[in-house]
């Protein structure tokens, strides 16, 4: 019913972007100031000091929303034309939530080294590029190759993003169960781009004991095929194991999902740790529904889904983390920013409780504490 | 005076183009249906039949503003970042005249293959492609390649939006020295994008005498190292000749510049056959001022700068040019579009005279009389 209704939304609108001029031109002299010949002593200005660029043109508050269209929300490799309703969605939100003008550029090659060249072409009109639904692990190598070659912040938000929602989430969630970080074992189910950011970020913030599965179970070194993405984290982990996810589960604190529907039973979460923290965030079914997690005796559910509390939402952390890049001209991603800005997000809950360990979409104050807390890293 | 106005206005904007969101986004419905879960149908669509996405997305009236930055107004090479201003005020021009959404894309490489496979890369998100200020020869070579490989229609404004304008204004500056298109002799001083442009479509439209100079002087096919381009133009004309422009304008009846400033001396005018049309088209200072070439003669003078009647002004076809494109989704742009959409902008003008041979910039109708033009020739 939904679905039927975004087409005939869709339809209505036809396209949910458009672009304004924030200049009138109703006269020869306006013309004469918005473009030729005035237009050529702005040119010359920023040709001379390129920084001027963020003073004389929209550059400071224009980011890219670049994907290939290969790992499009649950839809997988459904190519660049059809990934565009997303991107424009993904650049609604953008403007909707943090004020950044976001342009869908949809690229109609899955080769890694075309993107990445592709990127840095159209770099010079934008203040920063965020990364959108490309498939592991092109996009790891993808990201760390644009960091590196431009001096615009680069940021993929199917990883990060993500990343620094669960960690805020599960933040507030150890408060409610009252463990420590360092003594959690959290088993991540998902070693795509989600899984594998999100192991990092939260081995950085103190998690020490975490296995990774992907759909072949428990990752470890000897096993043949490994790529250097799933490696690198396991590596890090202070505990490791064989076997399949209810292998994992058994004594666990914690199961971050970013699998498959229903891949969790009831058995599962009985046999982790007690107080067991649920973050099931398949879509649009997920691992295991939250009122089944809690009859197995879970402390905290948090899902991918709007319909069920604690919904883990990229949209709590992007539009934050762009508006603290673009004014603070920021020229990277750090892995600081991400932390400080879990830690802002989970902040913003008071007194977090089962129904409520993050923020909800809408909640004022959300961007403007995400922004803070990237400014604060440049600063 | 002008020029500082002109940087203080864009420090004041902050640059001139914004995005913004056509769809509310203020509950949970709300991102259900612009975003997920509900743009995932929306995307199973379009994967299934790519002609939706002129439907359901921004694609239908979005258009690509590509410079590599290497040809931008006067001031030659200055780069890609410092097009960006230039490019954002032809994206102004866009929407207030044409209704189309542009967006500016600087290229940060000069190699035209790479140019090329670039614009192809991004060009799903668009409805088509204007290219912008990229130098010639390579811009010729740029176009007639995406021309072939991509079906949403390519323009190079530089090119063919000055072609015709030209074009309809020698229409009614022919009106009024009652001279017949097919008899006159056309010199057209400059051989870059413009000149060359304005060449063949001056020759399609019937001129058949036409002799084009570089800064070398008359152009012959044994000259040593004439490009590819200039020799088409040349192998085309029943005319040829030696020498300078002062040989080249002997008897001539149209001069039409694309060069530089202070060329043609008072002299040279006189030289040629009575009833001079003359378009000294250099910026921002003319080949011949106004009152000098009527001083020696001159039947009508059309200039490049908006303080002398008759301004041959790009922004009087590009804007209609694209709203008929994409208003029939054309895949290609035509010679017949040129020259419909030229007799068209010269029809606007009922009486021509020497001070009014084409509309000003602001007259109504301009953009519906080119878009229908254009329309007709798809229908």
């Amino acid at each position: 019913m939904l679905m039927d209704d975004s087409i005939e939304f869709h339809r209505k609108y036809k396209g949910k972007l458009e672009i304004r001029s924030k200049v009138s031109v109703k006269t020869k002299k306006d013309l004469s100031l918005a473009y030729t010949p005035g237009v050529a002593k702005v040119s010359e200005a920023i040709a001379k000091d390129s920084t001027l660029a963020y003073e004389l043109t929209s550059k400071w508050n224009t980011v890219a929303v670049v994907s290939d269209g290969t790992a499009v929300l649950g839809l997988g490799d459904i190519g660049p034309i059809a990934a565009l309703p997303v991107m424009e969605g993904k650049a609604v939100l953008f403007k909707e939530f943090g004020g950044v003008d976001a342009i869908p550029i949809c690229l109609d090659t899955k080769d890694t080294e075309e993107i990445i060249k592709t990127v840095k072409y159209i770099a010079p009109a934008f203040g920063g590029i965020n990364l959108e639904d490309i498939s592991a692990p092109r996009c790891f190598e993808i990201e760390k190759r644009l960091k590196e070659e431009l001096s615009i912040p680069v940021f993929h938000d199917d990883q990060h993003g993500t990343a620094i929602v669960v960690l805020a989430g599960l933040i507030n969630a150890l408060k409610i169960v009252n463990k420590d970080i360092d003594n959690i074992k959290v088993v991540i189910n998902g070693a795509g781009s989600a899984g594998i950011a999100i192991s990092k970020l939260l081995m950085n913030y103190g998690v020490r004991k975490l296995l990774l599965l992907d759909s072949k179970g428990i990752i470890f070194k000897e096993r043949e095929g490994v790529n250097k993405y799933k490696l690198e984290v396991i590596e890090k982990s202070s505990i490791h194991g064989l076997g399949n996810l209810s292998d994992a589960l058994i004594d666990a604190d914690v199961f971050i999902g970013v699998s498959k529907a229903n891949l969790v039973t009831k058995e599962m979460v009985k046999s982790m740790s007690k107080d067991q923290i649920i973050f099931a965030m398949a879509n649009p079914i997920s691992e295991i529904a939250p009122e089944t997690a809690y009859l197995a005796g879970a402390a905290v559910v948090a899902t991918g889904r709007s319909d069920f509390p604690n919904q883990i939402n990229n949209v709590l952390a992007f539009p934050g983390i762009f508006r603290g890049l673009l004014d603070s001209r920021a020229k990277y991603v750090t892995e600081e920013m991400k932390l400080e800005a879990a830690k802002a997000l989970a902040g913003l809950v008071k007194v977090p409780t089962k129904e409520k360990i993050i923020p909800e979409p809408f909640e004022e104050g959300v961007v403007d504490a995400i922004a803070d807390a990237v400014k604060r890293c440049v600063e």
